[in-house]
């Protein structure tokens, strides 16, 4: 909002509040185009972080230590709501909190929850999501009716190809037309997403595109030019630097690679002082790798 | 549990826990195969359902004023996760509440909350579900590995067909070997659920096929002979009786038809006497006409 005493800066000439220019210009700020995957798992958590027993305040004491090691060298974070649900209306109360800590440190949040429904439905969805993340993953399975309403007031990564094994038996089908299905859902999101055009060129509507097929991701960048791709299984999933650089365009942009254990759990291997400064250690070396790769350091 | 002065009733004997035989049992109690969909909108609700202008507390009152009006007639209630999440922790904590309450009336709750993701989030979303509701709908598009872990305390209801315009877009389209993509989706549930079938014969892996589309459900039938079929899209959605006939096996088992609007709000069209007298008619006109379509009556 711009006050009286407002003064001001750079960044309010330069970025709309597009969720498309926003989330490039939290890349831009930290100069790497990453993203942490915060999904706790309570029976992974330092000792520092057990509280009584308890899994809910130990996994939000974690996931603040986590946020917060990580904002120097990542500018978007992507919750796994599951994490969180299975705990009930208490997980979902604390998943809330942790998202308004992310964003008063400054990074773009990625809900990661999978929604995908229908009519009104779809619309609940897009209203539970909007005011807690400006980006929340969807899935198309329904068509491009069950993801508009998220593109109201937000963005939204819809399911492409995932990195699963279980991925294949449907999404590497082949249509009669020569496309595979993912293809086919690459080219719905691809047309509808032009609707939803931000300054930068690229679309409020964006793929989750998995890190272990390189052969699929260069085919689904030319079928989807103006679609951020959210790419996770960097890292304990299996994919390399090279595995994800078809997932940029040619100008390096485009793409928000995300590791989410090697990062969070990165205390496992390196023991040396505060866990926090294990985790943030793995951040920057995220950072550098995937920036390295493209040419930029 | 049985304990020492536990009395044996008929029903400890005929049903097993499995719960495809759980669902069976509870349609075999009110003789007909039909199930109410809990889809509350705050603007809809009836005046004497509103406290204080308090969204939750009315949306909760509704929901049970709903359940005990149905519970004669109709022995399944599905329960549409996105009108409680659009609240937040607070509106899971009422849904929860809701969950347990229609429980206690010996209704089948079937969580419509269309969940969907891999590996260890899954498990997660399982976990989330398990004693809430004994059924919840997934998503395929990642697989069965995505669908499992749902599988292994409770049963699930996989889309394969939906009853929205923006569903043919990908559903509809043809295969290299002739199938359409949702015909693809059943084969791979009808393979995955045989390894969770129960002493009815029928999985706890089920298949959502939308009530629309007649054609398209004799196909999946043929293709998915042990899966139940959740059909919702009666009533309201345009379907009618003799287009769900098709989801049926010839024993006249096999389906559940599910009409939500139509019935919950019934009362707008209904204005005789209380609002849960016009929705108690409204459900046992859908149990007979239903049962009727199917010659048991």
């Amino acid at each position: 909002m711009i006050t009286p005493d407002h003064v001001a800066t750079e960044t309010d000439d330069l970025v709309s509040d597009h969720p498309a220019d926003q989330l490039l210009a939290a890349i831009d700020r930290v100069g790497s185009p990453v993203c942490v995957g915060i999904d706790p798992v309570l029976e992974r958590l330092p000792e520092d972080c057990l509280v009584a027993g308890e899994p809910l305040p130990s996994i939000d004491r974690f996931c603040r230590g986590v946020v917060e090691a990580v904002a120097p060298h990542v500018g978007v974070c992507k919750y796994q709501s599951a994490c969180f649900e299975r705990y009930g209306a208490a997980g979902v109360a604390v998943l809330e909190g942790l998202l308004a800590h992310a964003e008063r440190l400054g990074i773009v949040v990625i809900l990661d929850a999978k929604r995908g429904d229908i009519g009104i439905s779809a619309r609940h969805y897009a209203a539970a999501a909007r005011g807690r993340a400006p980006w929340v993953t969807v899935n198309a399975y329904l068509g491009t009716d069950g993801i508009e309403p998220f593109l109201e007031h937000g963005g939204a990564f819809a399911l492409a190809r995932t990195s699963n094994p279980g991925g294949d038996a449907l999404q590497r089908l082949e249509l009669a037309d020569g496309r595979s299905i993912a293809e086919a859902v690459a080219d719905l999101l691809a047309e509808a997403g032009d609707a939803h055009l931000g300054a930068s060129g690229y679309s409020a509507l964006g793929a989750v595109v998995g890190a272990t097929k390189r052969a699929d991701a260069e085919r689904l960048r030319t079928r989807m030019p103006r679609q951020l791709f959210l790419v996770p299984g960097y890292g304990a999933q299996g994919g390399g630097v090279d595995d994800v650089l078809p997932c940029f365009n040619s100008d390096g942009r485009g793409a928000v690679i995300t590791a989410s254990r090697s990062v969070i759990y990165a205390f496992d291997a390196d023991g040396g002082g505060a866990w926090t400064d294990a985790v943030g250690r793995a951040a920057r070396q995220l950072a550098t790798e995937i920036a390295d790769g493209l040419g930029r350091s």
